[in-house]
């Protein structure tokens, strides 16, 4: 940390602060300046810096190393790989992530999944529970459609991944998964990001709506602190002033995210934007943007899925941003399967 | 719900509307107007309205009926009031919630509770867990503090609130209290909102600093469908572009809620704005605003508080504030116990 | 400006940072701790930040001094009281500004400032251009407006105040008023701003929905540099992800600005909320944080205003909310000449 | 407009608003449902619906038409293609608008001019006033720099497009540019988009950083309004609460636009981000997401810029951007000059 003192500050004051850091387990290194004095403080604590900011004499307080030390770029330069059978995430390869917004019957997924495996799709992603208010609507097959999901991705040598929000689930749940996916709601749900740490399994971890970059690096961290170094970040937009959509993606964090951390990046266009019109654009812009990878929902049936149809897109759409998507990937060094 | 036809809608897109709203279980009622075809829909399923929006030849779809219905104004107009022994929420004393951000030990909480106490608070809160990334800080002392805040609360006839955060911890933990906050970050948390609301213990919501009023009174409902109707909405901020306090307190909130719904609603001033200094301005301005209570953070030696030091009043200066608080509240029909 | 350097910087990196700043005009104190050196570097040029970051071998760069130096407590820690006659904005009143959202007619402007003024309010405040895209709609009545205002005004030994939009008819209008008003949406017009300093008379300087407490600070700073030190700082909202109001009101500004400026803050509830059944309570709240006026929207038929009625209080409700604030200013320590 | 009365309002109520919208010159539509009255009113006044909604027994208004007619793509469904010279932006050539932040000197204007001529840039951008705060740095050279522009674009076969921010400044200003630029922060001074209505020179309208699209549309109904129907909307970001960047860019807007309006729309990386290393992500990103055309800030020594050389590319960079540039065009059926 670094304490700039008043202009004004007291040497009196200033030793205060200085016992203070020093109690607090710190080393100091003081530099006294022609206007301010400069209070360099280095330990391994995380101290609030709102309560040195408090301290009479102290004009900012800034925090100089970064809240997060795992998930930062410098503790593995060269980038991270995570590897699920013959899948790589953070690869040349740009990953797709696709599937229906629920798993509504084994006749749905498996109309689905068959067409995503066709087209290349390796990783078949959807939810089982609903989470929402309607307490008399579709509420999701639950532990029921996990099993569907497995057994339709195992036919056709695909992975699974879906969304965990209950730790106490979360055990049993993930045994049908290759992948878990952590909400965004759920990002500083350190409960579940626990019991999510254990299972070993790679985790995508969406970042919240009203999470910035650095907090979810914060998230990643406290996976990786808990053992689990398998994971991906997922942006998926946040909430700012414009309503037209449901959030505003956020497409800056894909370079950034690539810059400071080592993870892999994803994005999330469908639950972005919640309408299917705008996903093709904002997929195809992902990846432009140097994205490791794509989460986009897709429904045989959009106008009638039982949820999240409005950002559904039909097999047609898939198929013709596919070819859209294999079209931009060279120019950012990458390459598509499908 | 309302859908607005475009003004050059066909006749065949128009009756394709209403069939897939009949097909949803929706009575029509079709309104030709001049210049556009209005169709109104009433039927009891929440029906994804983007997914209309993406119809042929709809313009805009709007939802008439409010999303929440047992915490909505309509539901219990003349307001609801919690009693808990001999405090009530929601009625004419404003209520103070009051006690340090975080039990840290026997002699903490017995000092703290025994001046808050003896200024007439009669609900002593504080956490037990802090959540938070730094995995080598104090992490608070978990059941243990439960059991503290419990024993020394009834040796000065107080009522106990504390957070939680866990649905498995849920059941045990609330056995220690008297009333139970959900934090900011849990406010869409289902599992653990189900769990609260099993406990039949009163609930303090506390607004997601992303979150709309909305979509706070959303959870609310979700608590009282899932049968607890004590129910106290908790405004302590959401995350805007000021970046000097932590939060931005919404202070509209406070007649907003009060205008909408029926449930009391009170106001954390501490945890809004993380400062100290700012916290006595914002106090005031909540009674102005016509909240029915105030949770404040007090710590007998803020500047050595193991945790939120630097938004915790110091015990003076929690009792200057209460002679302010005592001197507006007439000015809103209310009265201060303290 | 404080620049840390990465862990592993090499001193050639050091030495390049070092003679860029040297090239800038700064003075710099190297000093080298355990882990990083960091470069203080002092001087009076505002130098982007942002530049220095993208160095090879440069951290973080934090700018230590205020971007603000005549708005800061520091130049005048005795706070700044603007007179105009017998008016003090900044002292131990609470000073109320109102009037009709527009000036619509003599007969209007005459009743309501006949009541205003009965009512002990001493500050007449109207618009005379209604700013908006509706080019069929009333447009205001422009000079003839603000001489109807100036007339009325001293009919009742009144001061005026009106917002003026466009430069080149600032010296002109602002011949007819005691006081100008920049609006929001032009605390970044410096075109205007310097209009306004010339005229020497005092500004009320509304903060931008989307500006920080910083930037505002900044824009009163140009408006002082430029000559002009009888500056008020007007809060009235920021725009959030709420939608329920047009804008936050951010209460805590009140507090903030007071501790980091010696500038008065007022505020402007009707502006913020945008409906009238909420502006009693911001008005109240803004009081008991500290607010040293008021900026109330009051019409004698607020259904029938040609511009805002939506924001207006009727002569009735302002009566009521007069009386509240009455009880609650000597909780702050001020009193209400009304 | 549409009103939906309250569930239990009197017809007495319902009389009464009626009434009131028939004052307002509205032709009333009144239909009765089972549970709500629903009244169409339509009419060509914009009318203030908060203040319909205050009214007793009304629930909820509803604008139907769009707040803006001429900028909304029913207006031209063709789209709307601006033709300068040879230059055609909202055609099927994507049109990139480069050149340093500001003009420095000849010989700085003139190296980058002659660099980006060579790749085939056709429109030369570079601002000549800095607006900001700090009174002691480079302002820059105001008309002398406009010429400066105008000659060496001569020299390049290039056009000129430039920011202006005083609306009195303008119609000097404008008539050395072919293009005209108003700034984010300009985008509701409705003295400046007069102005620049009048010159009949294409305008570029940027996105206010606190603005929605409606809102921005409705300023380009402004300027359509007052005989200008040659506008291109510029998304340069909006202020989020992520404070990496300095604005986030809203990528979704391109596909929003381009639905909602028969504008053409680009987009401005530089101005957004505000760090050189993110622009080639954001502009490939824009482009793909469909973007008509990009403005990039291009600097031959960006680091000894005098302003916004952090966000400006070297030319290096924006040859290899170029490049990338190129092979992304196709994909959504767009050309690239350069």
């Amino acid at each position: 940390m670094i304490i700039v003192m008043e202009e004004n500050a007291t040497d009196e004051q200033i030793v205060r602060v200085v016992d203070r850091l020093v109690n607090l387990g710190y080393d100091i290194h003081r530099s006294t300046g022609a206007r301010y004095t400069i209070l360099g403080a280095v330990g391994s604590r995380i101290t609030d810096t709102g309560s040195l900011e408090l301290l009479d004499g102290v004009n900012k307080v800034y925090r100089v190393s970064s809240p997060y030390k795992l998930a930062a770029k410098a503790f593995k330069p060269e980038g991270t790989k995570i590897t699920i059978g013959d899948v790589v995430i953070g690869g040349d390869q740009v990953v797709l992530m696709a599937g229906p917004p629920i798993v509504e019957s084994r006749e749905q997924i498996e109309l689905i999944a068959g067409t995503l495996a066709s087209h290349g799709v390796r990783i078949l992603r959807s939810s089982v529970m609903k989470i929402g208010i309607d307490p008399f609507g579709f509420q999701g097959l639950g532990e029921e459609g996990l099993k569907l999901l497995r057994e339709v991705a195992d036919r056709h040598q695909m992975l699974t991944l879906s969304e965990i929000n209950d730790p106490a689930q979360l055990p049993l749940y993930s045994s049908y998964l290759d992948l878990i996916q952590i909400a965004g709601r759920n990002m500083a749900n350190f409960a579940l990001l626990k019991e999510a740490a254990k299972t070993g399994k790679p985790v995508i971890l969406t970042r919240g709506a009203s999470s910035t970059i650095e907090e979810t690096l914060m998230s990643a961290d406290y996976l990786m602190v808990n053992g689990n170094h398998q994971v991906v970040i997922c942006e998926s937009g946040i909430r700012t002033i414009e309503t037209y959509t449901r959030n505003t993606l956020d497409i800056s964090a894909v370079p950034i995210i690539g810059k400071l951390s080592h993870l892999p990046v994803i994005v999330d266009p469908s639950e972005a934007v919640g309408r299917r019109d705008k996903v093709a654009s904002l997929a195809r812009a992902a990846l432009a943007a140097g994205a490791d990878g794509l989460i986009i929902d897709v429904h045989h049936d959009p106008d009638r899925a039982m949820c999240d149809g409005a950002q559904s897109l039909s097999v047609e759409e898939f198929d013709r941003l596919a070819g859209q998507l294999r079209m931009i990937a060279p120019a950012v060094g990458r390459k598509l399967r499908i």
